[in-house]
């Protein structure tokens, strides 16, 4: 009994791109043999002829336009692999138009567009995966749409940017500013020419909006997350972190309250016994707190032309049963609208604040009084260090709310004996 | 437009049963929105009156006799959840035989007999879940089977065993021997009044057929899985493992290497640095290792009722969608036969070893020699504790064959001024 050929057409031959091609002509006979498919790579697009012509493709299949690609009546499932908005968009909204499954590693275009995207393949009985999206080869987005259906999550929290983490381990392991780390990273390949996106936490931040979407099954504006980045992060804070027995790393946190959701990606300081704190180097892992299922982890590789094919050709494997008649694919998530959101001055937080003063009597007095009139409870109070005549004062609060905090250090900073750019970063709790 | 109704049959009101009722019951609404599908659960069958009783469902759905749950035909999945060999093989192929689809958590009855019913499934056109067999509420076998579907998997290693996982973790954290660490688990209620499956292994060694079957895709046989439990492990080992920067878990590892699969479990002491190092208490995770993925580790609870009871309803999800038409569910794994195995004596670690000898000149020189001459080369020696009048040695080896080790060893124990019952332990490699 014959099977029905699935044609495959995968757009952009970069780093993932190329991966994927390798993979999926290399392991063809192994992938169609274990998920009973018959999957053919028919037709490849990108700008870059030099990249074409590395495949072991015939020249009719490889394309320069990737429109072309689309408008293929032949091709059953649309890889792509170029990132970005446009022309991103544009091709998977003109290949869903035209009938085809789509597979996408395109964190910034589902983070931002995937509701009109998902709709779009909705009314089509399509579908779009998107498991390379977040994490690169570890499996996140389906374990979250499948294994944790029927479970009410809590709380996710990710270590979702590979480049951030490894400057943060190379700054805690070998002692680096921040500078240094960089580029370190850099010539490690682990950071690109512009890092912005990276240290700066924006990233991050399109994956966790991309996970929150999926855990809580809503809808997600991006104003309405809390950024923040690591550059502030200095050598000196990492050792105080190591002092209290903490670890620095940047963190995107999604929470689900009852007053609505809060998201935020910012450094944050994490007690070494937390499986998170031994998550170095390029590594992303995301914790994920249900109320049944208690606290789960996924680990691995969140970058690289691999790992990351892996999870497209997973979701290739899922397209395709689709079009083979094994499934019918009407799970297409569904992310509620009118979602309300908690911004990050209501949260409550433990607070590290480091920042220098004049060293004379009265100072510790002085903000000390501060705090408590608003209310800001001091748990530790770290007073070792000179920078040339000044004291540096590092103070850990208890639990408060982020404004009451933000208040107080306001106040604080108005005294005349201390000096600007204090220090601060959260503690998870 | 109505959906179909699907008609869940429950057997087996223990701990995950109980959980999995009152999930059910408690999240239908929601289960069923996220999922577009209509679930009931229409009977439930234990041999237990008392427990059916607590269930807020009318006395005509409550069953003593779990055949006749199987056996009614407005039954549509059958979720078994007695544990063992029988009756719940005979119940779940009359499942299977009267056309229903199967969730269970048997992980005895899967990995010795899955073989048999999936192969009964498969002529049925039906399937068998068992998300819920291995990891308790960790999502393991959905991203075996599904996600890293387009990859070769060249070892499974899992911290499989909660009971064992917390013992060893008490006496590491706690200084405790490991009777004392045994009954103290007990009053947690992380042992069983009979602990020898766990504490011996053979738990653990279920877990991991079920594992390395999906993820080399061969039938495992029990008789070829070399299993060695931590009874043995005393606190001296602990700390000693401590100053080398290890601790030590009970590991089941997996490994497809060229000669065949070989598979293993038994404590091992892994680097502080090492992801599993850091999995404590009674948490389980599997680290794989990929050919493209690279390193992927999944962590959680991996026992528990409503953990357990997650991928137990993500599994009824899965098996509903089948029903209701939303997938065909022809994926059921295949395992090839004439597996080849590597038996342990053929793989090289490095070793661990600890003994007791006279104090005196020569004997330092003496075992040197004996292992000198079976090529068996050490890393470290450390003397430094003394036990009575004897001297308490420890040796690290450099990586060496099984059957070499064994073989030295067997020489070294023949000097007279070397006590007998020596401690070993595997290092992993």
């Amino acid at each position: 009994m014959g099977k029905r050929t699935v044609k495959v057409g995968l757009i952009g031959m970069g780093t993932i791109g190329g991966s994927v091609a390798g993979l999926l002509l290399h392991n063809l006979d192994r992938i169609n043999a274990k998920s009973d498919l018959d999957l053919v790579l028919e037709r490849v697009a990108d700008r870059d002829e030099g990249k074409l012509k590395s495949l072991a493709l015939p020249a009719e299949k490889l394309l320069a336009d990737a429109f072309e690609l689309v408008r293929d009546p032949q091709i059953d499932i649309v890889i792509e692999l170029i990132g970005g908005i446009e022309p991103a968009r544009s091709l998977i909204k003109e290949a869903l138009e035209n009938g085809k499954f789509v597979v996408t590693a395109n964190k910034d275009l589902i983070a931002t567009h995937g509701e009109e995207l998902l709709e779009l393949a909705r009314r089509k009985n399509l579908n779009i995966f998107y498991e390379a999206s977040v994490g690169g080869g570890i499996p996140l987005i389906r374990p979250l749409k499948y294994s944790l259906i029927a479970d009410r999550l809590k709380r996710v929290v990710g270590i979702l940017n590979g480049t951030t983490n490894y400057i943060l381990t190379c700054m805690s392991q070998e002692g680096l500013g921040f500078e240094e780390a960089l580029a370190l990273a850099r010539e490690n390949g682990f950071a690109e020419a512009d890092p912005s996106s990276d240290v700066e936490g924006r990233d991050a931040s399109y994956k966790l909006m991309i996970l929150a979407g999926l855990a809580f099954g809503k809808v997600i504006d991006p104003a309405r997350v809390y950024v923040e980045g690591i550059t502030g992060i200095t050598a000196g804070d990492i050792n105080y972190a190591r002092e209290i027995d903490c670890v620095i790393k940047l963190l995107a946190i999604g929470e689900e309250l009852p007053e609505g959701i809060a998201l935020r990606v910012h450094p944050a300081m994490i007690p070494h016994s937390h499986p998170l704190a031994s998550v170095n180097n390029e590594f992303n892992a995301v914790f994920i707190e249900g109320e049944a299922v208690g606290d789960v982890m996924f680990y691995g590789r969140g970058a690289g032309g691999n790992p990351t094919a892996t999870a497209v050709l997973s979701d290739l494997v899922e397209a395709a049963r689709c079009i083979s008649g094994q499934s019918v694919c009407s799970m297409v998530e569904k992310h509620a609208p009118g979602t309300k959101y908690v911004p990050i001055e209501q949260l409550s937080s433990r607070f590290y604040l480091r920042f220098l003063a004049e060293d004379r009597p009265g100072v510790l007095a002085a903000f000390s009084k501060v705090f408590g009139d608003h209310l800001v409870s001091l748990d530790m109070v770290i007073q070792k260090r000179r920078v040339e005549e000044l004291a540096e004062i590092v103070l850990v609060t208890h639990l408060v709310r982020e404004d009451a905090f933000r208040k107080a250090l306001d106040q604080v900073m108005k005294l005349e004996m201390i000096r600007p750019n204090p220090s601060t970063i959260r503690l998870m709790v």
